[in-house]
């Protein structure tokens, strides 16, 4: 069996068809639902794009990999799914995105360079990179954001786009009529068509490179293809800036008790720039029919892909995996972006498509159980045949719920955001290590602690699924509180970083200590076997006891 | 400065006249304590030899660096006191034992081998290797419990001690008149002179190898000096074999009050073949005399080092530490060995010398603050010149102690405790991750929690200083352990693994991604500098907008 594991960059979990979604029609990710399981309630490890790809990818939360936001190196040696696959002799091959960012002083420490095996690997999560196109090619003053080189840059100049930047300049930026640049980055020309053609847009590039790979790979594979898109810019080429208009773009949820005595970390996220910019109704109505172009353009894309793999007779040998790194507010809660865990933020679509029989039963339904993203790990080595090391991974495999079963599961959910980075902890005026939040969500009531000496947030979603009304604002549901602060706790004291002793290890090795001689109970030898001492028993080769009663002097 | 960083193994708190034993007479120990300062409140982050160590030398707690019991491998590209020392200019090197288990596959997987400096490096946890001997080389039906080749064995084999193992059979060993061998693993040995030349033991022997290494050295240095005394085996040669006596045995600290409704684990413990054995008088009358024996032997050998150190002209720029790995119940708490959280097991001695003027106003004092084991570490930063790496170590430098000034400090002192190799996690039928014990101690309350679902132990140490008294028992005191319970719910929440970005990065990168083009909320570019966004606003070179809007079929 093979694993596409296809990711989509900050796509919500409800702008989908089979989701619900009132007028965004996605056949193409609603066929995989059908030939799978749609998990309705899967968490990410952190809503933002690299911490939680890096838990995507290590199978392990935030606080346990360390690299806690966008570009905070993943540290040299810590295992990935490429590891734990290859371990099961299964290639894992990147094609796309993973927001990774190298710990190049880590590597210079153990002498590591990208020029071979691996070294690089260490530098790409994991991954054998097919291609390695991080899809950000954002440039100001200082430079490019991503300083790595872009072959999506290098297919767009092949092409005859004429830039130094053409990602920046054509395929994210629409052109005036006086021929003038229109950026995508402003949304004032959010619903401009891109200035390049359809098929040379990221979206159609990257899954014409996923069939290139597809068509040669000769041993088990698994793939990581992942899209920038629907992430922005948004700006989408024809014909998809136009598909959907005004009218499809919804009210925004979001409610003025959100604005009363709000948390004050929620506070100052509702007034950062983003946050300004998706409370006006003329960015909503701008943005986000591209943010749908951008999606039904994906959806388009998927169904190209599954077309092949249906033509090349793969589709039943080939697990089939969708999900995305965090969502995007778009205006509601008053937010822009992600960062929070409203489920805007941190939930994720999840469909898994098991091309084995055993999956049948469970085909076309869905599962509400919670899933966190670093499931994905152990669901890919259990398929690709291998043992779990549940010393590293703390996820736990999804195959049971793909096969029907309904397996003891976890009683929360945990997610993390490390804001240290963004200008919210200035204001809040926060040492970097106060300023981490953490979601635990049980099914029904969802608690955000923030470090720092703020109160917690909480939501009861049975009776307030839209999360507007705060329930730690007042004196009540201490007890709720404190048993999800309970959870936190328990989670927080979990073992994470016994990485190199397997548990199956530890329980095979104990006690063995003592048939190496390592004795220190025995008063005269009767307490073990004889052969333990018996060498002890022998003759001695002489006595070496000084006479003298003066200490050395060394 | 150059630092001298002595460890003894398995050394308690209490066995130096400087601490108040009455009649072990320390004489060079309370010479350095004259010299500096002596912390009379300082706790291992683990009570047992390798996983203590491993924070010793990384400044992290047991469950930030993973390696939780003896060997349990140290991860591989974990930072270390010799990686921070050699940042700051200082070199670090190691003569004796460590009990790091070098992270053999996670070297494999990074092409590391240990026939170079950086892979060298990893093997012996950061530091150069002088000499590295971890002293223990038991031997039974199943081979050496230490696979390496010990240099200790090298030097008898060389002095005519003709044996395959003349650690085991001279150095630890007795000789009866019958010219058999009286094993020191034999309690009923211990009051035995071992059968070797006092100046060819372990610890006159590692004292001359550092003298070796001091009077060679040229550029800055520490210096780890690691004996593997006191530790059992529980024999000493001639005259320290009979330097004491019964009559210098304590009874043993222990209470019956301890055997009523015990903690489960501690109960577990008591049940063990150590406990068993130490609960026997015959085998504290025997032991005791001869630990003392090897203190007093450890004692003379420093006192040989610091009379070289004042002979070559060194003492006023040596900093010199003195502590050990953890301590030994000798039968206190009805308990032998060490492992749970009584001040016998989990206290060490913490004396430092500063030579510097500005320690002139503390020398000779004690201090009383909550220092921890890796505190150690960022000390040893500080006196190099450096500046502490406060993302990777979780300890505190105690320079500002040792010059006299009282420093904003920590409010209660962690540690913990793996016992999924002992035979009491198969007796308590607990899955290993659940083998997980936690100190917390505030200055008087001592909490134990115990992963596994088990009740917590409390001792408050101002009415109870013995520690007889588990208040947990009753349904008192919930308010203090649900005191402790927070400290230790903030602890575990703490920021541990952020290794690849240090706080200061990150405030000084804060929002530095706008000036690499990454805007994300201008609606027309007005938000942003003229110059963020003109390179958007040139001609555009063409236009490729599809007239046909069809989308691409890849």
């Amino acid at each position: 069996m093979n694993i596409l594991f296809i990711m989509y960059d900050q796509l919500r979990f409800d702008y989908l068809s089979c989701a619900g979604h009132p007028h965004l029609h996605t056949p193409n990710f609603d066929r995989v639902a059908e030939m799978g399981v749609r998990f309705t309630e899967a968490y990410v490890q952190a809503p933002i794009c690299g911490a939680s790809r890096m838990s995507f990818y290590t199978g392990r939360y935030v606080s346990s990999h360390g690299a806690a936001w966008n570009n905070f190196p993943l540290r040299v040696g810590e295992h990935t799914m490429g590891d734990h696959l290859r371990n099961c002799g299964m290639e894992c091959w990147l094609i796309g995105k993973t927001h990774m960012k190298a710990d190049v002083a880590g590597m210079e420490r153990l002498g590591l360079t990208p020029d071979n095996t691996i070294g690089a690997r260490q530098a790409e999560c994991g991954f054998d990179a097919w291609i390695r196109d991080d899809g950000l090619w954002a440039q100001g003053p200082d430079g490019f954001y991503d300083e790595k080189r872009s072959p999506y840059n290098e297919y767009l100049k092949s092409q005859g786009y004429e830039a130094e930047n053409p990602w920046a300049t054509f395929a994210n930026a629409g052109v005036e009529e006086d021929m003038d640049i229109a950026s995508g980055w402003m949304f004032a020309n959010a619903d401009k068509p891109a200035n390049i053609k359809e098929r040379d847009s990221e979206t159609p590039w990257l899954t014409r490179k996923t069939i290139e790979f597809i068509d040669q790979a000769t041993n088990p594979w698994c793939a990581h293809v992942s899209f920038i898109k629907p992430h922005w810019p948004y700006i989408v080429p024809a014909p998809y800036h136009n598909m959907y208009s005004t009218n499809h773009v919804p009210a925004a949820t979001r409610h003025e008790a959100e604005q009363a005595n709000p948390h004050p970390v929620y506070e100052a996220y509702m007034g950062n720039k983003i946050a300004h910019a998706f409370q006006r109704d003329e960015v909503r109505q701008k943005v986000i029919p591209a943010y749908m172009g951008l999606i039904k353009q994906c959806d388009d894309q998927l169904g190209v892909l599954l077309d092949h793999l249906e033509q090349t007779d793969q589709m039943q040998n080939t697990m089939i995996v969708l999900t995305s790194d965090h969502g995007d507010y778009l205006g509601d809660h008053w937010l822009g972006e992600k960062d929070l865990f409203h489920a805007q933020s941190v939930k994720v679509p999840m469909i898994i498509y098991d091309p084995r029989p055993q999956a049948d039963v469970a085909r076309g339904t869905t599962c509400d159980a919670l899933v966190e993203s670093i499931d994905l790990a152990p669901t890919f080595v259990e398929a690709a045949g291998g043992e779990v090391p549940d010393h590293i991974l703390e996820g736990r495999s999804l195959i049971p719920w793909l096969h029907g079963q309904t397996p003891d599961w976890r009683s929360y959910a945990i997610s993390e955001f490390d804001y240290s980075s963004n200008p919210q902890a200035t204001k809040l005026g926060l040492h970097p290590k106060d300023c981490r939040l953490f979601m635990v969500f049980d099914g029904r009531y969802k608690l955000m602690h923030a470090e720092g000496g703020f109160r917690p947030m909480l939501f009861d979603l049975h009776t307030d699924p839209e999360e507007f009304h705060d329930l730690a604002k007042g004196d009540d549901h201490a007890a709720e509180i404190q048993r999800l602060y309970d959870y936190l706790h328990e989670w927080a004291l979990r073992c994470s970083q016994r990485i190199t002793k397997s548990n199956s290890d530890i329980e095979t090795t104990r006690g063995k200590s003592l048939k190496r001689g390592v004795l220190p109970f025995m008063y005269d030898g009767s307490e073990v076997p004889l052969e333990w001492t018996q060498k002890y028993r022998g003759q001695a080769t002489g006595s070496y006891i000084d006479d003298e009663t003066t200490p050395s002097d060394s």
